[in-house]
């Protein structure tokens, strides 16, 4: 899609939010633009675009993608809202509960993302699904608390409390919206979080859209981003002397991880990443 | 209250919220210390350390307010935790509704705080208050769907429901906790906005214990904070066209406020000022 | 001007220097448009654009103000470029020293500006004038070191020394050039302190070549910011004890400016004001 | 040394520079506080303090890290704070040359780095040497060159001239001099980019010795920097597929790089990398 069909349209995320592409500033070539204003001269030898802008993202010289801006409109849960404004780099003017009142959206999840605890990461929801019934009343009770919590905030207005107020018994999974601006370069530390598979669902959900969005805009920073950013592996000083044996011809079941001070976690870490990369 | 005193001690704000100073690096003697590094032999003639301080806070000279460094652990209400974070200069780290379970800590407002939408300012509640019986039915609500909303909270933790998606009914008015670091110049932008009367009262609270504890820490700076950013007083150009009109002696009830571009609302802003001036 | 003719026109400062707008996303309706996401129904009483920029800028409301963002070119030297960096929310590509090789371009004031060092201001120059010939001897040893000095940078280079270490005896007068990329509150902040009299003489020559880009860009928002920043006057809280006795009729020479805590300095700063005001 | 022997202290760096730590808030101990907050009861099973810190660094889970804080004193040439102040997360307070006078101290290479220009890096200086002769030839130039510039700059200053214009064609080997704080996570930044082999020598120096002052206050949190971030090597996709084939048992001598995306550069670049971990 070319730029003048992404700008304004909107692109649905979740049950009832979208991402929305309100203004850009830039594209590949203002990467390289900007890139050659400070090397001047010096970079006659690296003489094709794509060429340089895939050395500045394998080079962390990133200051060239800050030249690009992204204003997107978006409408998200509060809960996610929360995950996300704590990336401080961006400019942000978000709907205010105490200016207007809320709107009745609010999210309710798809039956098959009602899932359990994960057991391996505290953090995050297991790969299992819960019983379908389960989910189905989960769901079901989900969606009559966020009926009967707006019914009160609406007769709480019409009480005439102050919206300030009668809004703080509202849910987290009340939709808000915002304008959010930011930098190329921003947006991809951003993309690298919020894309990864610990990220909560839900906000993946809206990197995804963005990311959609972005690679159309900028195609050749997006393909080098994904090479040398999303789909790259970090191994750290101790990974690497097990990976020196394993390249030396070793098997890894003959790896002794603890002797290059790996414990037990950081040894099933690393198992994960050798699986990644020899499957 | 000395340093040593005040470190650890949990000052209470709201009905279950607290303000505690963790740490501090600095005091009124850093913001003179690295001021005479910018200054060098310089500043000789502002031989007196208040002085430097008063001239560095009068000319807005506030790189040296920088060095000092204050961090907090806080509870505080969600609803109010999202206003906050809008302060991008601060580190934060929070409590996490992913990693652990919320406690059952919600905000209640205190009766005489239940008060009517304000009919001046579309942001915030009235002066005036509702009727007693009102005020109380609309507590004891708040309160009931509280506890119910917790109720059900567990409910869903105890079906095994991840963490991260239980916690999406849970209502604004949940208490969380962050450890909360910024440095003195920031935290004086920050305080200005939150003490101002236009701010909501539950962070003006939370302004109010900090300012508090600040004065302590850098009593000369706070003094000068005082006098020349919470206690002054700006005319814009316009206004300070009626400004010499007064001051040559006109009345205000003579002043046509169009002809020097004052429309009605910022006839009645200026009024009150002046107001404020002359009381 | 319109923003099309604006675009990549260099407008010329100081001797060797320029200010060139290279892209600029926004507008007047982007800052009322941002704004509106945020009061949302709430703006209906302000139904006026240019009211609601207007409100915007006098309440210090400035987040909408981020949603506009300005991308320069600019050739400065480099005393100037150390001054300018320390604004810390822009988004800078610099000239590199160490990638290519300096330019022979060097800042040589005007013979008006080779002034004494002020008598009543440590930071600045005079405005008194230097006598004509000894301007003209200074200007003429600056000139001559200029070229002296890119002479043996040239030697060095031709020596095969590396270009990063070569340049280190290269003076701060030495021109550079940098893509500067901000938003429109943090630019207005910028000019706000760059355009005082207090500011160096060749930033505010800068200063005042990207004010006349901007207001032709915004100029309803850029209005704004002329009568509530740059023309506003503030008066600290011991100030407006004073500012009370005047307005009560009292002449200033009646004033006891002691006892209202103001000291010789600021006695002095608030006359200063007063001259302003009512002259 | 411990935290009391450090503070103070002044650590020379290059001729005439410096590192001095000014303050210092928190330690190990404040990294766990702080994640704990965050983990609540939820980081019960990572019960070993140290274990935590490593998970942290590991999973850039950086936010605990920016609770604590660092104040440094630091006198460095001045094409060496051009290139320190580009990291915009820092507080700064630097010596003024409109306030102050200029001292006589310039930074002048010792000989054995006096070198050519790098022919594999467009940026840097060669690991070989200029002849003996030419590099004394070039330091005496370069001294008498600052002494004949220091000269000029006080006969200038003795012509009254102001000190904001004298100081123009002083070099940008002059010193100066800054207070500089910063949080951990922003300085390991700093650390991971200025350590590195590509920046310039003469800022590796005071990365080096800020590094050995970091690693006695947090020698816990350091000692995983350097597993997790300055030891770490990173393979982007494209990369990871010739790992691939390494790790299968193929020769480096067999692999048909460009099959895999990787030109010529980028082949040079794994080779190196490859060369690392098997040496």
């Amino acid at each position: 899609m070319k730029k003048e069909e992404l700008l304004g349209k909107e692109f649905k995320v979740l049950d009832k939010g979208f991402v929305r592409l309100v203004d850009v500033m830039g594209d590949d070539d203002s990467i390289v633009q900007a890139a050659r204003v400070s090397y001047g001269q010096g970079t006659k030898t690296v003489h094709e675009d794509r060429g340089l802008i895939r050395y500045l993202l394998r080079h962390k010289h990133t200051t060239p993608l800050e030249m690009v801006e992204f204003k997107f409109h978006i409408k998200l849960p509060i809960f996610i809202a929360r995950q996300w404004i704590r990336h401080r780099t961006a400019n942000v003017n978000e709907y205010s509960g105490r200016y207007s009142e809320m709107t009745d959206d609010f999210y309710l999840p798809d039956p098959e993302q009602i899932r359990p605890q994960s057991t391996m990461n505290r953090q995050g929801r297991s790969e299992e699904e819960l019983p379908d019934q389960t989910a189905m009343e989960i769901r079901t009770k989900l969606l009559n608390t966020q009926i009967k919590l707006y019914d009160e905030y609406k007769d709480l207005l019409n009480k005439d409390l102050a919206r300030e107020l009668a809004r703080i018994n509202l849910p987290l999974s009340n939709y808000t919206e915002w304008y959010w601006k930011i930098d190329l370069h921003n947006l991809m530390h951003f993309l690298k979080l919020r894309l990864d598979s610990h990220a909560q669902y839900e906000i993946r959900m809206f990197g995804q859209a963005m990311a959609d969005i972005v690679k159309q805009i900028v195609p050749v920073a997006w393909e080098a981003f994904e090479d040398y950013q999303l789909n790259s592996m970090a191994f750290s000083g101790p990974e690497s002397k097990v990976l020196k044996e394993l390249l030396s011809g070793k098997n890894i079941e003959e790896i002794n991880f603890e002797s290059h001070g790996l414990k037990a976690r950081e040894e099933r870490e690393f198992k994960e990443k050798y699986k990644t990369i020899t499957s």
